[in-house]
C-alpha cells in the first residue's frame, strides 16, 4: 500500500476517526485513501482557522484527538490563530500537514515555505515524515503525543511522495503516557495547610474544573471551610445544577487582585499563578497577593481527578451533595443586558446543553445568573487570539455525536474571524444556535483605550468602531444556508432561542445589544 | 514623548502613511498616538490575514510600504497566509506587532506566543525593540529593510511597554541600499548570446514584466526574433493596448514543458528556473528542457529595466512602436465560458483598471483574450496560498488613490477565505468589482484528484464540492454593507460590470459559472 494508505488506517487503528479538512493539490493522495479506507468522518471548514478551531472543540467533548488536514506551510499558518487557543486550552489535535515532495522542495515552488518552523510555534510535537516505510510508526507518535494526558498538539508534516510511494506500513497503536503520578507528600502537606489555615484557597483548571473533580473538591471545601476557584484560563467547565457554583477569577486586574487579595496560600490544581492576560501600566504582573505561597497539589500534566481524590481521603472528608444553586431564574425581559441574556439563557437552556462563549466584554458577569440551569458544559476561549468561539461550538457539536444543543453566545467582533463556520454548521446540520452580540464595535477596545487615559479620536475609533457600515448577521447566515432571525427585546430572543433548541440544524439569533 | 509617538513620527518621516490594522489591547498606546500625531491614514480589516493581504494590493500599486498593526502572536499568526504570499511577490510591508511587556513575558500569559518565531517565517527582517530610546531607529531600520529593492517583507515586534514609556527618539529616515549593479558581462554575453542563437527565451518577473521594462524587452525581442514571456511566478503584469503580448508560463506541468521545450538558452532578468508548482509522481520538478543553459541578466534584488536598457543598447535594438493588439473583442454572450467572460471583461473595462485575478482553475485562459483590452495592470496570486484576491483588491485600490477601478475575478473557493474584505471596500467606499466565480466547488482540486487516478467518491467528495449549501454570495455582500446582483448571462455580467465601473462604491456579482 502507499503511505497516504498506511497513514489513513494507522490513524483508524489509533481511534482518530474524524478529520477537520481543508485540503490541497499535495494531500490527494491522502484524501484518495480516505475513500479506499472507510472509517474516516470527513468534515470540510472553508478556512484553515475554521478547520482547527473545530477540531479543539472536537476534543473538549468527544476527549479524544481528531486530526486536521491541511495544505502546505501556508495552510497551517491559517490555522494557527485557534492552533494556539487549542495549546492553551490543552487539547490534542493531531495535525496533519501535506508539503513538498522531499525531492522538490529544493526548487522553491511557490508554496514552499518554512512549515516546521512554523509547526514548532504551536505544536508540543513535530515531525517531518522522512519515508514511506516509517510514515505508519510516525503516524502512531503522533497520536500518542496528541493523546498525552491532558492532551497536545502535535503536527505530521507529510510530504506529497513519502504519501503517494508504495510501501507503506501501518503503524501499531501505542496507549500514551501515564500522567505523572500525584505526589503523596504534596498531598499531606495540602492537607496540613487546609486542617490550620481559614486563608486557604483551592484554584482549579483543566480536568480539576470537570464534574468528576468538582465532587472531591466540594468535599474538600464543605469539610475544612477552603474557597474554591476556578482559573480564569479554563477552556472547558463543568456547570450548573448538580455541580459546584465556581466562579472564575475575575479577568480584569483590579477585580482579580481584588478577589484574591485574602488568601496567603492557594493550592494549585491543574492550575498556574494567576497573572495579568496583559501587562499595564503601574499594575502588578501578578493577580495575588505578593506574600501568597503556592501548593503545586497537581501539575496541568497530572490528574487532578486522583490528586483531589487523594486529598479528600486525607482529610476524611465525607460525602456531601451538591449546593442547591437556588430556583432556575425567570427568563429577562424588554431591552438586552448582559444579566437578562444570562437568566434567559439560564431559564431556557435544555439539559447537557453546551455553550460555546466568546461572548468577550459583554459576557463577563453571566456566570452569576446560571448556576440554577439546568447541568451543562461552558466552553471557553482559553489561548485569547479571538475567533474560536463558532468554530469550537461547530466541533464540539460533532464531538458530542450531534446529540446536545450547543448554545455559541459570540460577541460580532470576533464572530467575524471565522463566520465560515456557520457553513459547515449548515452542510452537518449540526444543532448549534448562535446568539451574535451586535454592539456593533470592538468593545474591549474601548475599555482598554480609555485605560491609556483619553476618550478616542477619530483615528483611534477607525479602529475601534464596526458601525460603518453595520454588519447584517441574519443575511450573513442564510448566504451560508442557516436559517437565522434578529432580536432586539429579551422575549423575542427567548422565543428564537426555544424554537430553535427543537431543531436538527443551526439557527442564529442576531441580538442587536 | 512614548515610544509610541517616537514610532508614529518616525514611520511618517519615512513615508509610511497608510496603517491596515486589527489592534488590540497590547496596541492601544500605538492607537492613541495615531490620535495625537495625525497623518496616517488606518484601515480596519476584521481579520488578519484581509489586514496584510491589503498591505500586499497597497505596495504593488503605491510602490511603497504601508505598515500593519497586529495583536500579539496569534494576529500575526492570522496574518501569515498573506505574508507568505506577499514574500513570494516581493513586496514591501512593514509589519508592527504588539506584544507583551517585556517584564510581563516571562509570566506567560495566555496571549503570549512564539512571536518572533512565527515572524521569521515570513519576514526578511525581524526585530523585537528591546527598549523606548531605540523604538525609533529600529522603525527606521524597518522601513528601510521593507524598501530594500524589490520589496521585502519587516517585521518589528512592540513590547507594549516599550510602547508606553517616556524616552522616545524619532529616528531620521534612510534611504534604502541601492539594488546591485547590472553586470556588464553578463549583459555582453546575452547580447551575444542573442545575436548568434535563434533558441532563446528572456523570461521576465518582477519589475520586468512592468511597462518601462516592457518597452525595452521589447525592442530586444524585434531586434534579435528573441521569444518573451512572463515567469508564472509574477505578482503584477502591465497589460493591454501599448504593453507587449506577453504570456506567463502555463500552470500546469505538461503546457509548461511543451511551452520551454524549443528553448535551450533562457536569458532570466528578476525571474528564477521555472519549476511546478507541485511534484508529481512520474513527472519532473523543472519544466525547461534537461540542456537549457540559464544566463542571469538581472537577480529579483537588481533592476531589471536598467538590465534591459543595457541589453537593447549593446544590441543597437532601434526604437519600435509596441505590436497592434487587433480590434477590441466584442463582449461574450449567452452561458458564461471562461473566453466569453474574457472578452466580456476586455470589451468593457474602463482605461487604467487593475484586475485582481484569483479565478485559479477559471481564469487559465484569460490572458489571451485581453491583449487589446485598453492598458490595465493585472495581479496574480504569486504565492499560492489562497485568499489574496479579495484582500489585494481592497489594497489596490487604496495604493492607487481610488482614482482606477480595480476588477476583482474571484474564485468562489478561494474568496470565502478572505470575504471579510468585502466589509473594509464597503467602509472606504472604494470602487472595486467583484465578480465571484460561482461553481460551488474546488475545482482545481477535483483535476488534481483525477491525476491520482481516480474519481472522487463520497468522502473524497466531501472534501472538494462546495454545493451543500450553496453560498448566496448576493446575500453574504449584503450582510457587510456591499450592494450585489447574481448573473447568470454573460450579458447580464456585462451590464452589471458597466453599471458598477461608474460608482465610487464596490460592487459584488455573483456570476454562476
Amino acid at each position: 500500500m502507499n503511505g497516504a494508505k498506511s497513514l489513513v488506517e494507522t490513524l483508524l487503528a489509533a481511534g482518530v476517526d474524524t478529520c477537520f479538512a481543508n485540503p490541497g493539490t499535495s494531500e490527494m493522495h491522502f484524501v484518495a485513501a480516505l475513500d479506499q479506507s472507510p472509517g474516516m468522518k470527513c468534515v470540510l471548514g472553508l478556512q484553515e482557522n475554521i478547520v482547527t478551531g473545530m477540531a479543539d472543540g472536537y476534543f473538549r467533548l468527544a476527549r479524544k484527538p481528531a486530526c486536521t488536514l491541511l495544505h502546505c506551510g501556508p495552510g497551517l499558518a491559517n490555522g494557527m490563530g485557534n492552533l494556539h487557543n487549542a495549546r492553551r486550552a490543552r487539547s490534542g489535535i493531531v495535525n496533519i500537514v501535506g508539503d513538498q515532495a522531499t525531492y522538490h522542495r529544493p526548487y522553491d515552488a511557490p508554496l514552499t515555505a518554512d512549515t516546521a518552523g512554523m509547526a514548532r510555534t504551536v505544536s508540543a510535537w513535530v515531525r517531518t515524515s522522512a519515508g514511506t516505510v516509517d510514515l505508519g510508526r510516525d503516524a502512531v507518535e503522533a497520536v500518542r503525543a496528541a493523546r498525552t494526558f491532558p492532551g497536545q498538539i502535535a503536527t505530521l508534516i507529510l510530504p506529497a511522495d513519502v504519501s503517494w510511494q508504495e510501501g507503506g506500513v501501518p503503524g501499531e497503536p501505542m496507549d500514551p503516557p501515564l500522567p505523572p503520578a500525584i505526589d503523596g507528600q504534596a498531598v499531606e502537606a495540602a492537607a496540613r495547610l487546609l486542617r490550620d489555615r481559614r486563608d486557604v484557597l483551592i484554584l482549579l483548571a483543566g480536568h480539576g474544573v470537570l464534574s468528576e473533580a468538582q465532587g472531591f473538591a466540594w468535599r474538600v471545601a464543605h469539610a475544612t471551610g477552603a474557597a474554591v476557584m476556578a482559573s480564569y484560563v479554563t477552556a472547558h467547565l463543568a456547570r450548573g445544577r448538580g455541580r459546584m457554583p465556581l466562579e472564575r477569577v475575575p479577568y480584569g486586574m483590579d477585580h482579580a487582585i481584588q478577589a484574591l487579595d485574602r488568601y496567603r496560600h492557594i493550592i494549585l490544581v491543574g492550575a498556574e499563578p494567576p497573572v495579568g492576560f496583559f501587562g499595564y501600566p503601574g499594575k502588578p504582573s501578578i493577580q495575588y497577593h505578593p506574600e501568597t505561597r503556592f501548593h503545586v497539589l497537581a501539575r496541568p500534566d497530572q490528574d487532578p481527578v486522583e490528586a483531589l481524590r487523594a486529598l479528600a481521603q486525607a482529610l476524611d472528608a465525607p460525602e456531601v451533595a451538591m449546593p442547591d444553586p437556588g430556583p432556575r431564574p425567570a427568563p429577562g425581559a424588554g431591552t438586552p443586558t448582559p444579566e437578562g441574556l444570562a437568566r434567559t439563557l439560564a431559564a431556557t437552556m435544555p439539559e447537557h446543553a453546551i455553550v460555546s462563549d466568546e461572548s468577550i466584554s459583554y459576557g463577563r458577569g453571566f456566570y452569576k445568573f446560571t448556576h440554577a440551569a439546568p447541568a451543562h458544559d461552558w466552553l471557553h476561549l482559553a489561548g485569547g487570539a479571538i475567533g474560536d468561539g463558532m468554530p469550537v461550538a461547530t466541533g464540539a457539536a460533532l464531538g458530542a455525536c450531534r446529540q446536545r444543543r450547543v448554545i455559541n453566545l459570540q460577541a460580532d467582533g470576533s464572530a467575524m474571524y471565522s463566520l465560515q463556520s456557520l457553513w459547515t454548521q449548515a452542510r452537518e446540520a449540526l444543532p448549534v444556535t448562535t446568539i451574535i452580540l451586535n454592539n456593533r464595535k470592538y468593545n474591549i477596545l474601548i475599555g482598554e483605550y480609555a485605560s491609556v487615559g483619553a476618550t478616542p479620536g477619530e483615528t483611534a475609533m477607525s479602529m475601534l468602531d464596526l458601525g460603518n457600515p453595520s454588519l447584517d448577521w441574519v443575511r450573513l447566515a442564510h448566504g451560508m444556508g442557516v436559517d437565522a432571525a434578529q432580536a432586539t427585546t429579551l422575549e423575542r430572543c427567548a422565543d428564537l432561542m426555544k424554537s430553535s433548541f427543537g431543531r436538527q440544524a443551526p439557527f442564529l439569533i442576531e441580538l442587536m445589544v
